[in-house]
């Protein structure tokens, strides 16, 4: 099998049976590198080789995954030399660049960034919805979607499966390690400007307080919260809000899904929530969403609010599933529900997720 | 006039004809109440003697308004003595027992509290709205709305009266302060615990440094977001979420419109943020909506993300207009709008609204 043609199918089974696949990590230094790290570490161990990959600048660092300190290298052509699986966890334009080489190498690459999302030749990929759509990889590239559309789309995904979905109109509460890094280091540097004064109740005193320290938010984001993620475009919507848009429609392969989004940022550091109005086709009740969320692959129901029980991104950060809970039909609407949705979006909402998607090929290349 | 008959209408123009109105301020030392007396000093004066009372552990204290040191009373049946206008905003059993003691005495009661806000006969009034319906009290007191309702409803009233509203969903982003001063006082306690840590990425850790410390709120407000406020209805909705449906309802004189609102508190100390999915019966522009809200009375348009501007609780806080911006049309469903609303929930959600309705009771007991 020649390079070219790795790069339209996957890997043949024959070339990795009988051996554990070769896994790279791109970006094994970022934010989202370093939960994978703790994430490839905890499940079950399905890869050979794993090969940290960074830029140059962290070339040399050691990291540790699956209880190994192991060296990062910077990424180059070869560091794909033999790799069955790549996960990358980079800018956009690293992606853009980096990934057909690495296709072309011979790789399965598994994507984080917005590059290849909305292709019509990459699937875009949440197991416990799509996991067949994985399959089917014309470019060798297997996308994930966006963290504030996996945050809600697996108990989405399984409303649906049942009732049946017409509309979703969405607000995001989204926590500043969507933004990397530098989004963390920017909220933390903000609390520690305003925590023990009398800041938050004069026009602009966080402002003025925070200064040009906004980092990659485009207003104070401590005892703020900022209603815009991502970068403009059409008519007013950000990124973000047309991002949930479309992934939710190719996702669910409901191409005409009716979706309105706002994104709002935080003061958070890591966990997406989402409040969800999703309308059906058929007429819907509490008791059966409690009964399809309860047992749904990846959820956990949280709804008591009699004994003071619903989540909250204090609760949901550093776990697995999507947290549910405050489930009411709408009054007015008996085909509508509200629902408060929270997943952590460096797990669920990133890493995690390309976990899954990665064991899913290494399972598909290492059976015969 | 007996005590009786003015419990019923207004007080008779000729009593206060000639002289300016006394007005009663019950809860001045509150959180809104503080806010009213700045408000009281900075709009035209149009009262005679301002009383201040709060419970008898304020008695004694002095509060300034209208530049003059003034002693706060205990609350009494003897502080009623006179006075024409009296605005309560203190508990609910405490408006409950002494708005209708300070209606026979001859007093019109402008009530904060959530009492009387639903009682068919108490008009429930935003000046810019429904300012007629003050008029009409047959039992002596108008309430003020709900200060999440009324951080929205100037913006939604506007552009209902061109448009028609149909239906909105709505979530919020609301501030500590709407809890009060516990509210404030929690979440600053709550910052100085976890600035300058590395909380907030591990489950549960920021709900472990706070202990005990939540305060009003059921879960930790710092680093976090508490999908819940008020208390526990029916179906598992909040009292603030129904509060928003049926004073929407009320205000807008639209017994039948379609509601959905989820409410959740934000790390903000002041001013709450809501995003708006409004539905109308006609077919709606981007550039209709912004020349409404542009000439609406007591809104302010921030709405040009091209060069970073939007409306943040930062920027409105201390600030008496409704600020709204990102203003999208849906784009599956052009007869609806998105819309993202700040207003300080302690100025038109509370003391300036209750300020301009009584400034409209000063001008109707003093125009002969
Ligand atoms: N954070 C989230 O919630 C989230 C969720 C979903 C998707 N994503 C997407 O995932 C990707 C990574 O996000 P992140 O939040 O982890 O960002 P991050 O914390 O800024 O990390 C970026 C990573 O990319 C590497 N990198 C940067 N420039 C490089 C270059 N020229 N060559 C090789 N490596 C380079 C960095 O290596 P060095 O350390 O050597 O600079 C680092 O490992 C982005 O596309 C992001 O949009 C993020
Ligand atoms: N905060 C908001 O955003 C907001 C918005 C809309 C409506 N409201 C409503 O407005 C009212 C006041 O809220 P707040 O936030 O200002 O509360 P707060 O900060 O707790 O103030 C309560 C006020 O009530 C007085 N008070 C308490 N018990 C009393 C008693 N037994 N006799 C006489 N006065 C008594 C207090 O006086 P002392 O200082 O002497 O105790 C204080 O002046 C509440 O009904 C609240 O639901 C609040």
């Amino acid at each position: 099998m020649t390079e070219g043609c790795a790069a339209r199918t996957s890997a043949a089974p024959a070339e990795t049976a009988g051996r554990r696949p070769t896994l790279a990590v791109v970006g094994a230094t970022g934010v989202v590198g370093t939960v994978l790290l703790e994430i490839l570490s905890q499940r079950e161990d399905v890869w050979g080789e794993i090969r940290l990959v960074a830029s140059a600048r962290s070339a040399g660092r050691k990291r540790a995954v699956r209880g190994a300190e192991t060296e990062v290298l910077a990424l180059s052509e070869d560091v794909f030399e033999g790799v069955d699986v790549a996960m990358f966890d980079v800018p956009d334009e690293i992606s853009a660049r980096w990934a057909p080489i690495a296709v072309a190498k011979g790789a399965v690459v598994v994507d984080n960034s917005a590059v290849f999302r909305m292709d019509p030749d990459v699937p875009l990929v949440v197991p416990e919805i799509n996991a067949h759509a994985a399959r089917v990889r014309p470019r060798g590239v297997i996308a994930n979607p966006d963290c504030t559309t996996l945050s809600m789309i697996v108990a989405v995904g399984a409303l649906h499966a049942e009732f049946g979905l017409s509309e979703l109109i969405v607000s995001s509460y989204q926590a500043a390690s969507g933004a990397g890094r530098a989004g963390v280091d920017t909220l933390r540097a903000q609390l520690a400007a305003v925590a023990g004064t009398e800041l938050g109740g004069q026009p602009g005193d966080v402002r003025r307080a925070v200064g040009d320290g906004t980092g990659p938010f485009p207003a104070p984001l401590a005892l703020n919260v900022v209603p815009w993620a991502g970068a403009l475009r059409e008519d007013g919507w950000s990124s973000a809000e047309l991002t949930v848009r479309e992934e939710s429609r190719k996702i669910l392969g409901l191409p005409e899904l009716r979706v309105a989004a706002t994104c709002v940022r935080v003061p958070v550091v890591t966990t997406h929530s989402v409040t969800v109005h999703a309308r059906f086709e058929n007429e819907v009740t509490v008791a059966q969403a409690h009964e399809i969320l309860a047992n749904a692959p990846g959820v956990v129901l949280v709804d008591n609010p009699a004994a003071g029980e619903f989540p909250t991104p204090a609760d949901a950060v550093g776990t697995d599933p999507t947290w549910v809970g405050r489930v009411r039909r709408s009054m007015d609407d008996p085909t509508a529900l509200e629902l408060f949705v929270c997943g952590d979006n460096l797990r669920k909402g990133a890493a995690l997720n390309i976990a899954q998607i990665a064991e899913f090929v290494a399972a598909e290349l290492t059976t015969p």
